[in-house]
C-alpha cells in the first residue's frame, strides 16, 4: 500500500488520543526513530505517537487504518532486519511508554510487563523476587519486550529455557481493528482455542501490537561452573555438543569457536590464549543449578570422547574472563571493518559438515575473504561472520544462504526477516506457505496497515 | 456449512486417491469411527477415508473442498470432548495409516513421527534410542501423534517439559486447498516467519490436517524419587506445590489429592492409607534426574514448612504402588455412577480458595452431589469431578465453570473444546477473540470444510 502523508485531521485525531507531547513530527526528532541502531537502514517517518496504554494503542490503530496510514511498530529499535524502523514514511508506533512492570507474582513465579519494558528492567524485577527471566542477550539496556515478543528473541541460554516463545505464558496485543486479544491470566494448560501467544511472537509487527506479556520466570541457579574444550575437528565439536546436551545437568549454555576466533580476540584483547597448544575449535559450555555443579561438569566431560583439553572457572571473575573468548568475537570481528553476519540454524547431523564447507565456499567465491564462524552451537545457530569483502557484496550472502538452505538449514535463526532479508525467504518458505502467511496476516490485519513490507514479500 | 451426502462422483474420486479398502461406507464398519470411545457422543459418518500418505492426504482435501463436504480429521479417537469424532453425517479422515516412525536422529534428539503413530510407538522407539518422549498420558496404546498435536495434549510431566506444543519442533501439515505447510527439519532457532507448529497445535483439525511431526526427545533420567506429603488445608497445599516448583532440582510431577479421594482410592482398591493418620490434602511429588535425586527431593522437602508427614519411594514397584493412589482415583469415581468431569486450571495465587470454594459450590446448588478434586496440581490443573447428580444436570457444569472463569481461570486445561464445551468458550474468549480466531479458520480453510461445528461456535 502506498504510504499516506500525515493528513491534519489524522493528526487531530492522535493528539486527541495521546496527547499533544506525544504525536512528535519534527524530522530533527523523528530521525532517530527512522534510523536503526547499526545505522544500516534509514529512512523517514510520518509522526511518531507514543501512546501510554492498550486503550491509546488501539485508538491509535483503529485512526490509523480509517485513514490507511502505515504503522510501524517500535520497541527498543534494537533490532538487525529493518523490522521495526518507518522507511518509507510510515507512522512509527513507539511503545516504551508502555513500560509498566507488575509485582511478581510468586506463587506461579510469573510477571505481566508492557511492551515497553526493557530487559534489564525486567531482569531486576526478576531478580529483586528471587528469580531470573531465562532470556539474555547483548542489547539488554535499550531491547523492549514488545519487541522480543514480535522477533521471538533467542540469545545464550536457548538451549536451556527455549526462546521468547516458551517464555511467555500470556500476550495482550490490538489488532488494527482496534480488537483486544489475548489475556493475562497466566495458566500453564489452557486448550481453549487458537494461542495467540504462539502465533503473535516473531510475527514482527505485522498482525498486531503486543501492548503486555505474561512471562514465567526461572529460578536462579545456587551454583555456576563452566568450561572451554578444545577438540580437534568440526565433527568431533558438534559430537561433543550434543553429547553435553544429552548428558551434562543443568546444562545453561554451549557455544562454539575456532582457532582463528580465537586467535584473532586475543589478539585484538591482548588476551592469554586458553590453552596451551592453540585449538582448531574451542566448545564453551555452562552449568547451572543445584550445589554440586563442578562436579557434575566434570563427571560429564570426563567420559566424552574427543576433548584434548580443558580450561575450567566456577568464580564469577574466571567465568567472565572464559567468557571473553566468546562474547569479544563480535568486538575483534568489527576492528577488521564491516562484516557481513549470516545468522543461521543448520539441523543438529548437518552443522558438522556445514563449517568447513561454508569456509571454503567464500573463500572459493572471494579469496580475499575470511570467514568467522562463532554462535550457540547447542541449538544448531551460528553466526557466519565474513570480512575483507564489500560491504554490498550480496554474492556473498546469497551463496551462505542458499548453501544453507540446501543443507536444510534456516536462513535466520533470531534475527528474523524484516525488510533486510526478503530477498532469502523464498529460500526457506515455499510458495504455498507465503501464500498462507499471507491469508492469516489478511485475516487479523484487513487493512493492511501493520508493518507493510517486512517479513511478507509484497505483502 | 449443510453436510451434503457422499455423491457417487465424490466417492470415484476418493477410491481412485486412496484404493477401494481405503473408503469405507458400510455403517456396520463406519459406526465405530462415528461414536467415541466414552460412548457419550455417538453420530453417523459418511464414510472412512483412510489416506496412505500426505499426497493422498491433500488429494482428498481437495475433492472435498469441490464437493463442499466436511471432513472431521481423526487419530486415535480417545478425545473427550466431541471434537473428533463425525456427528452429522460428515467424511472421517482416519490418519492412522500414516504410522511411520523415521530413525530416531541421535545428534539433535529429534524424531518424526507420522499421525497416526500412537504414543506408545513413539514411547518405544524413544526408548530404544535410549531416550524419552516428554508427553504420557493413560491413552497411550491408542492415542496417535497428530491427535496430540490437535489437541496440544498435557499429561503428568507438564510442569516439567510443557505440553505437546513445547515438544513439536516442526510439523507437515495440508490445508483444504491441498496446500502443504510446515517442515521437519528440526530447527530449534528458525525465525523465517509466522510459526506453524505453534498455531495448529490445539486448534482442533479446524485449520490443517497435521501428517506428520518433527518432535524433541529428551534424556531418560537416570533416577526416580517420589513422596507422598500429607498437609492440613488447600492453601498449604498450594503453597507447598509453589515451593517444590521453585526449589526442587529435577521436578518431574506434582500431584494433588485429598482424603476423601485417597479414602475412596483404598475403600474401592483395597489399598492401606498411606498415612497413619488421614490429611486433608495430600501432594505427591516426583524427582527424575542424575544420581542423587532421593538426596535432593529430601533436602527440598526438608526445608519445606507446612509437611506434616511423608511416604517416600524409590524402588519401581514402591513407587507405582504411591502412583496408585493418585491414578486410580478415576477408577474409583467410575464406580460411584457416571461423573461429571471438569478439567479446568487456575491461576497458581487462586487455586489455594478456589478448591474448597468448588465444592461448597456444587453442593449448595446439589446437596445430593459428591465433589472430587485431583489433578496436576504444579500448573494449576484441577479436574473436578461430580457424582450423584443425573447425567445430563448441566447446571452444575455452568456453576463450576462459571466459577472457574470469575477467578481467572480455563473452562479447559488439556482436553480442548471440541463440540461439548462449545457453550462455554464465551467465558474464556471475547467476542474480539472468537472473531480473530474465526478469521484466522476462513483464511487457512477458506472451504470453511475441515471440523466444522468443532471448537468454534457457528464456525
Amino acid at each position: 500500500m502506498p504510504f499516506a502523508p500525515l493528513a491534519d485531521a489524522l493528526r487531530r485525531a492522535l493528539v486527541d488520543i495521546v496527547g499533544p507531547a506525544h504525536v512528535l513530527d519534527d524530522p530533527s526528532i523523528t530521525g532517530g526513530f527512522a534510523r536503526d541502531w547499526t545505522g544500516r537502514f534509514a529512512g523517514s517517518t510520518a509522526a511518531v505517537v507514543r501512546p501510554g496504554s492498550t486503550a491509546e494503542v488501539a485508538a491509535v490503530l483503529v485512526a490509523c487504518a480509517g485513514a490507511g496510514v502505515a504503522v510501524v511498530p517500535q520497541g527498543g529499535n534494537t533490532g538487525l532486519v529493518a523490522g521495526g524502523v518507518a522507511l518509507g514514511g510510515e507512522l512509527t508506533l513507539s511503545l516504551t511508554r508502555l513500560d509498566h512492570i507488575a509485582p511478581v507474582e510468586p506463587v506461579s513465579a510469573q510477571v505481566t510487563a508492557g511492551a515497553g519494558v526493557t530487559l534489564a528492567a525486567l531482569r531486576r524485577a526478576a531478580s529483586a523476587a528471587g528469580l531470573d527471566f531465562a532470556v539474555d542477550l547483548a542489547a539488554r539496556d535499550t531491547a523492549t519486550i514488545g519487541g522480543m515478543v514480535a522477533t521471538n528473541a533467542g540469545g545464550l541460554h536457548v538451549i536451556r529455557y527455549g526462546p521468547m516463545r516458551a517464555q511467555l505464558v500470556g500476550v495482550e496485543a490490538v489488532l488494527s481493528t482496534g480488537a483486544v486479544i489475548g489475556d493475562l491470566r497466566g495458566l500453564l494448560k489452557d486448550n481453549t482455542g487458537y494461542h495467540w501467544p504462539s502465533l503473535l511472537c516473531g510475527s514482527e509487527g505485522t498482525l498486531a501490537v503486543v501492548t503486555r506479556a505474561r512471562l514465567r520466570l526461572v529460578p536462579r541457579p545456587a551454583e555456576h561452573a563452566m568450561a572451554l574444550l578444545a577438540v580437534a575437528d568440526a565433527a568431533t565439536a558438534v559430537g561433543v555438543t550434543a553429547a553435553l546436551r544429552h548428558s551434562l545437568p543443568d546444562v545453561h549454555a554451549i557455544e562454539l569457536m575456532t582457532a582463528a576466533g580465537v586467535g584473532l580476540v586475543c589478539d585484538t584483547l591482548g588476551l592469554p590464549p586458553p590453552f596451551a597448544r592453540p585449538a582448531p575449535f574451542v566448545v564453551l559450555v555452562e552449568a547451572a543449578g543445584a550445589p554440586g555443579v563442578l562436579e557434575r561438569l566434570a563427571a560429564t566431560v570426563g567420559v566424552i570422547a574427543g576433548v584434548d583439553d580443558t580450561a575450567v572457572a566456577v568464580e564469577p571473575d574466571r567465568r567472565a574472563m572464559l567468557w571473553r573468548y566468546r562474547e569479544a568475537h563480535t568486538e575483534a570481528i568489527a576492528r577488521l571493518g564491516p562484516a557481513h553476519k549470516l545468522d543461521v540454524t543448520l539441523p543438529g547431523p548437518a552443522l558438522g559438515a556445514f563449517l568447513p564447507e561454508v569456509s571454503e565456499l567464500v573463500t572459493r567465491l572471494r579469496p580475499e575473504a575470511r570467514v568467522w564462524l562463532f554462535g550457540h552451537a547447542g541449538d544448531g545457530n551460528v553466526h557466519v561472520n565474513v570480512t575483507g569483502v564489500e560491504a554490498g557484496d550480496d554474492e556473498v550472502d546469497a551463496a551462505v544462504l542458499e548453501l544453507v538452505a540446501e543443507r536444510g538449514g534456516s536462513i535466520s535463526a533470531e534475527h528474523g526477516i524484516g525488510r533486510a532479508k526478503l530477498a532469502f525467504l523464498h529460500l526457506n518458505r515455499t510458495p504455498d506457505e507465503l501464500a498462507a502467511m499471507r491469508a492469516v496476516k489478511r485475516a487479523l490485519d484487513p487493512a493492511g496497515i501493520l508493518n507493510p513490507g517486512v517479513l511478507l514479500p509484497g505483502g
